[in-house]
């Protein structure tokens, strides 16, 4: 047990019980890999979760893509104030494209600091380092990634010697086990009274690469089920969501429909409009960087209008919303994105040019993310909800209420 | 077992297998009721389906209503080719608000109308008596629905006695046993071999009520599955989808959240915009015809698109569409509907004006369906798919293909 500690972050306050508090998110976690993983049997711990807490859906935030997704969830609050809208973006301070992973783009202060802050024993895990370094801003606690255990310090992770502690070498970040490492690893942190306030998010390699009845993505669900197992069974409130969904984004042959939006645009507006895809990071070799959402710059602003109907009018996308919009109806922070904000229907991927993207990695039917078909994850909960955090559970609750959900809405017996 | 025949019917070929074909649309059935009831162990038998053939989510059509999504499954085409956009509408032709319920509104003749001419017993069951009448268009075969099933007569209904043959009382319209009865009277058709090919659609009054864990819901979920499980021991091959979803549209109060939008417009742009609630049906008494799309029809076509950006900057509103774009996007026929079309977000609905709605029947939080975030829905077949059908059912298949799975993508042992 920790001591009983509040804390205000946000504009949320937060008052966890003193049993440890485990917030997961399962990287490309579309609610069909638990409900066919539960159905055949493969997540006893899970299901008791469902049956004795809660199971039910909430929205992300959009678009959906991992960096933008728990940055929300470590924070509470949309894109709008945390400024990550996407994993790369176009920055206007420099005209260069960068990754989103310097903590200096997140604008607002994690709950994670602040629960340490306030005297929690804070452990957060990923599986990609890259989130690591963003999301642990501020943080005085532990720190790491699986892709990078190996070479964690006390000075820069709050804890070294891993490879010793968790008994297993660092894993690839193109595995399954990168991912059971993450959870493996906040089991361990429990176990050793290392951390009793967690955040564990793993990688979507699995669900990239295999839909939700694929034998891979049933034993991949069963071994995080597994370790979901031992943190209940140490007490621990356990909150589990997902940064985004996935959907197959090929037709019944296999082959990818991809949207090379950059190619369109440039040969009817010239090329000084530009696409950046956000969901671009530096482990695309599963994806290749192609996914259901991207930003255009148009340098010359009167034209922006006329782009914007023009994309409307391409078979295969759905919205596409103006900077103004973009704000209003996606939740996007305006100087970080483009002059318009395009989304792409349940089996499209948008691209740049097909020279900018390597499929070459792509060894089976393309599966990615980023739109409004992913934007639904979710959100399962240990614990009975008090009878206000129920009707919060059916009134649009968002991906990023789950510390929320957890610290403040169960019932403890 | 039935004789094999094979029929074609709006550009579609059927080749079912002789053993009885049942689809069942279960009326707003969001994935979450079939996921909660599942985990809980209320659904032997939809779990067996789940476990043993296929369980996914298919892309109903929009608007996510009743008449538009039954419409599309009995035809495997969208509301584009069937013209049914709603289950209400303003008719151009007379300038008369009117029900879409009569059968000269549908554009296109049915797959069970094709199946009965091929040679199969065709056998159609509704609980509201308004889908009946427009689906059992062409038909020579049984159709009759809970609401009248005393009523049933052979020449209207292709057949009677229903009182004795059911054993049971026609239900209150506005009950759980109004969607029971629809699945018992399959029962009933298979048994006693007065049909080999069914679609039965029930009605949406528990999920407008209750939540997927609620015990009336549960409840309701497991007397469908025990009637369920009586057809798949008849060896009949068995498809579930829904027509739409249901989500909550209160705030954490219990309040409904609810855009007059006539209102709106009225105030800004005086008596010519007018609202028409596709929703509207005969039996409103549970939702107070409030859903999540309306369309605008708008006198001075000049001002559609002044109109049109003054919705979209509406808080709770998500698209707007003029007729060119609900024809793109939302595959609806234009001469069906409105200049616009207003999709809501997902805790979200929208009225005309505050008198228009009798809101004085809601004994409960308002739940209500007909966007975007109620358009996704479960795909269930009892047996395997063929690898063909695999690789359909994840590339993004449509609630009105369900027929075409069942026929044509199953493995029949």
């Amino acid at each position: 047990m920790s001591k009983k500690v509040s804390f205000e972050v946000n504009g949320r306050n937060y008052n966890p019980p003193s049993a440890p508090i485990v917030v997961i998110c399962i990287d490309g976690c579309a609610d069909e890999y638990l409900s066919a993983a539960i159905v055949k049997g493969y997540l006893p711990n899970i299901a008791k979760m469902s049956k004795l807490g809660y199971h039910g859906l909430a929205r992300g935030a959009l678009p959906s893509f991992t960096n933008v997704n728990n940055c929300s969830i470590c924070t509470g609050v949309s894109p709008l104030k945390t400024g990550i809208c996407g994993n790369y973006f176009l920055n206007p301070e420099t005209g260069e494209e960068v990754m989103m992973n310097d903590p200096k783009f997140l604008r607002v202060p994690t709950i994670l600091a602040a629960a340490a802050n306030a005297g929690r024993k804070v452990g957060f895990v990923t599986a990609k380092d890259k989130l690591r370094k963003i999301l642990s801003k501020g943080l005085k606690g532990i720190a790491f990634s699986s892709e990078f255990a190996n070479k964690a310090t006390i000075e820069e992770n709050g804890i070294d010697n891993l490879t010793k502690l968790m008994g297993d070498a660092t894993p690839d970040i193109y595995s399954a086990e990168a991912s059971i490492f993450v959870i493996k690893a906040g089991v361990m942190l429990l176990k050793e009274k290392k951390a009793d306030f967690l955040y564990l998010s793993t990688t979507d390699y699995i669900q990239h690469k295999y839909v939700p009845e694929a034998e891979e993505a049933l034993t991949f669900y069963r071994e995080i089920d597994t370790q979901v197992g031992e943190l209940l069974n140490m007490g621990a409130i356990v909150g589990i969501t997902a940064d985004h969904g996935m959907n197959a984004k090929h037709d019944v042959e296999g082959k990818p429909n991809i949207i090379y939006l950059e190619t369109i645009l440039q040969k009817k507006f010239g090329t000084d409009v530009k696409v950046v895809c956000p969901i671009t990071d530096p482990y695309v070799v599963h994806h290749g960087a192609l996914g259901g959402a991207v930003t255009i710059h148009i340098k010359d602003k009167a034209k922006v209008e006329e782009v914007a109907n023009f994309i409307m009018n391409i078979e295969g996308i759905t919205e596409v919303h103006n900077k103004e919009m973009s704000e209003k109806k996606l939740e996007l922070a305006k100087d970080r994105i483009g002059d318009l904000f395009v989304l792409a229907a349940r089996n499209v991927v948008l691209g740049r040019t097909p020279e900018y993207h390597d499929l070459s990695g792509l060894k089976r039917p393309l599966r990615s993310h980023g739109a409004r078909y992913e934007e639904m994850v979710p959100l399962v909960v240990s614990n009975p909800l008090t009878e206000l955090y129920k009707m919060k559970a059916v009134s649009d609750p968002r991906s990023f209420d789950i510390f929320d959900f957890v610290c403040n809405g169960t019932i403890v017996k």
